[in-house]
């Protein structure tokens, strides 16, 4: 698989299927996995440190409140990880923003807008990852993009 | 050891400090280690998962931004864990407070106020559990607790 | 007692609930109050005086907005307190956070996370405190916490 | 006297002081007190409710942090409470000022700005209370904003 | 009239009509105004004038946003103005709060809490300052907090 | 004159400077004013009522923390005013900024980033409303714009 | 036209309706217009670069979250922007406004409250601006803004 | 060139020189630009447009304030765009972060941490992109990761 797709719980599928979806629609192939940073700390660490070996070139890994589970991984791995901020109950998700991206000197983790909008841009920036290296997954990207201008257009015409 | 004192890095050592000087003074032992979260992940898991078996009736974890640590050693054990926001560059230690404090369900971590005061109560807060076994420790606590209200009370004759 | 469990406000039981009922599960014995910091300052300070007397081994003080209780009570007693901030309504819990966990240095408070989250690992933080002297608890927190790491797991196989 | 000053802290003096100042300027009479809510919670209980059988018009209490003095003096009195939010370390006096103004219902607290612009307030504002009934003390409030009025006007006049 | 119960919106009237309702109770006398600081700037300015040759011993001002309604009435006069910051949809009251409580040096305003809690304290806190000359006012305030301190124990009571 | 340019105190003169610098360099002709708006409300609703008649173009306001300078100047005129939010001590200027951008609909002003990059934007924005009727201005603008951004691709060109 | 309505999404428009009905209410004549800055680029950069020759006298741009649209087009033209930040999902439109108004020296945004409030005032802004040359918006103005006073008035009135 | 190195301004080299610094010690190839998104648009468009022609691998950009560089840039390409928030001088930063991370679907930003440690996270970020198709460089990262592990494991041994 090209891209692993994580959540911090199945609690956050309801964001996490926005980056699956897409992912689908770009031609990306993924996996998805339930790894909770807290309650189950040696597979994270035992996903993190395979995740080369298992020649996934992408980790995209979506978490609210004290969100660990992308530093976590990223401190297990150099395989690039994307941080989705999921929208917590209190906080409205500035708790996950700052869990995830305010990360220490050593260990990154390209982090994504909260919510929905964030999920969606993790498979998109997977998608320009895989598509240095991957002609077809380029292909889509440009033609996402391309329909993606072209419905702003269309908005603009359409309103006059 | 009764206390684990444990800083994500060794620039956190001013404010570990004097979580360390009031330690001794309420007669706790402790142990003191430098645990990165995102560098050490190996190290952090194997000090979590033996901190039962090496009789820590206490950790306390210190860290600063994106702050990892304590969450993930609570994650490997079940000796409480208590947390010390260090104060950040950017964020005054904001970040640092949220990524400590705001764990999901099912692991928590005590946490302390940002920097020296947060490090302070640390080690009264892990004194006043280990009091509740260890009464060479209560009778310091009491003693320190009786003394900081002579002094405010001092304070306030001086005044007048 | 083991726990004392004590709330600002009747209309804190919601949140507080929570934590009563993850107690029992946990085999930790408690008894509930409602002690208004602001309403019932008498009351406040004779129940931290005798807290220590009353051989609770923790406090667990849930209040929101201005909430003065958790601190307060730990002002009166060296029995640890945990606090948890309730969910405020303009502010979020964001006022009840910064009232609980910033103390001074000398009265700690263990803060845990804003509302439903901070109130179950209010229960899981006493229970961490009491386990370190009762097996029982002990047993049942290990018991808990296996549970949970295996429906983390489990939720992961369902989604393959 | 007409004014209680109360600190939580002697290290608020340096803030205090300018309410003190103003409040002579302005024919106030007051007393000084550094009354810890956390190091002398029995002192702070007596404190407030004696305030009314001292005749004092107006309490006005200067704290920061996790500032719970003016909300528990108001608990413990109905003579009016005004508070001022020392300027904190870490949060540059949000917490402290989240912690004073955001009292629940029921008890109020009269809550000036962060830092010295609030201490000088406060002596104004009790001065404006103690007006009502001391025609010197109205004399020199007048006379005050009258000076004040003038400065500004004179600055404006400079500049051209 | 003693308080002038000032809103800059009639939309603030549901957050207003918990001072009025609290100050009827309290016997202190009131009257109502809807003074928009920016859409009647002439009327505010009046209004702020005459003030003390109204007699009215406090200002009770409610306002949202860049609530500058307290502080221009206070800008206006010597009697002692009560701001109170309405919630305000974007930003939860912050904005109102900030705008109300940060005076500059020279004109204060004693401000309470964001929503309906600031509403009903602001009364409290109005009858607190009438009731240093009117012991009908001072009683029903020693009453009204007596009777809030038995509710508190009795909804305690019912809990047990 | 083209602008007034107005603040809240002298001590905000170090950001306007910054302001007036711009005005003169690109052509528009200023005064300078300090008014409070708490310190001289009576000049402040002068001021704004006769600013049509004085035929400005538009109004530069500058102001720190509770900032209603902007707010009612612009409550008292329909001439287009600038607000500058200057940074404030505690808060950094987020106080000033809410309190000048978050006015109710009606009355409008047209808020500037915090400190001196907002006070050197004012200058620019004014001088922009001016130059859709003076060439002359118009002119210093499309010179001041070109070099800067000559300025900019000269220093990438250092670069290398 | 004298007035460029922008938005960033189809999805802004019952926000940027407030402006349009307004405008038509000032009788400004205005167009408008969907630009994306991040799905048009290139439409944003020529929107820009024409909009002097297109004689408009003001862009209003709206736009929510990491809002570049109003200084992306600021950037291109000297024409003068009025930024409108968009109420987002996540942080209640803060993001927006931040983005908006925290432009660097040198390309100025007169930015308005976020939501509604703004989206109105912008109206009144770019007709405040617009009046300085076209005499029928500003009686147009002078009426809505007498209007908008009278009907406060009026509410006070029925307040009594 | 691997990498494209993009900053707002001269004035944020001294955050950008932790990123360059980085990269040359990773064996990652890179050329520097100064591309101010609000002074030199048309640089910014034809700079985004060309980035694939040029075969960059990644593009890091720093910016802060209203930091639209990184966005605009995004919106340009589909190369992947690093963001690091710049820290700023009024709210540390925080407004250079939303600017960047809440990016709307559509068009991803890989956001870092604020300052020094996104600067330095950036260059490894690229550097984990590009290890996926240059082994040399996926050796240096490794080494890079294996000796900052034992740095940290280093000083935990001095520690002792």
């Amino acid at each position: 698989m090209q891209v692993a797709l994580v959540m911090g719980s199945i609690s956050d599928w309801p964001t996490v299927k926005q980056t699956a979806d897409l992912l689908t629609e770009l031609h990306v192939s993924y996996d998805t996995h339930v790894i909770s940073a807290h309650r189950m700390p040696q597979e994270l660490q035992q996903f993190g440190e395979s995740a080369k070996a298992e020649q996934y070139q992408t980790i995209i890994a979506a978490a609210g409140g004290a969100a660990h589970l992308p530093g976590m991984l990223a401190a297990n791995t150099t395989v690039p990880v994307i941080g989705v901020p999921v929208q917590s109950h209190a906080l409205n998700g500035m708790d996950s923003l700052l869990s995830i991206v305010q990360m220490p000197a050593g260990v990154p983790v390209g982090t994504m807008a909260i919510g929905n909008a964030g999920a969606k841009n993790a498979a998109l920036f997977a998608a320009e990852i895989i598509a240095l290296q991957d002609s077809d997954v380029d292909q889509q990207l440009q033609a996402y993009r391309k329909r993606q201008t072209e419905e702003a257009i269309e908005s603009n015409a359409q309103l006059h």
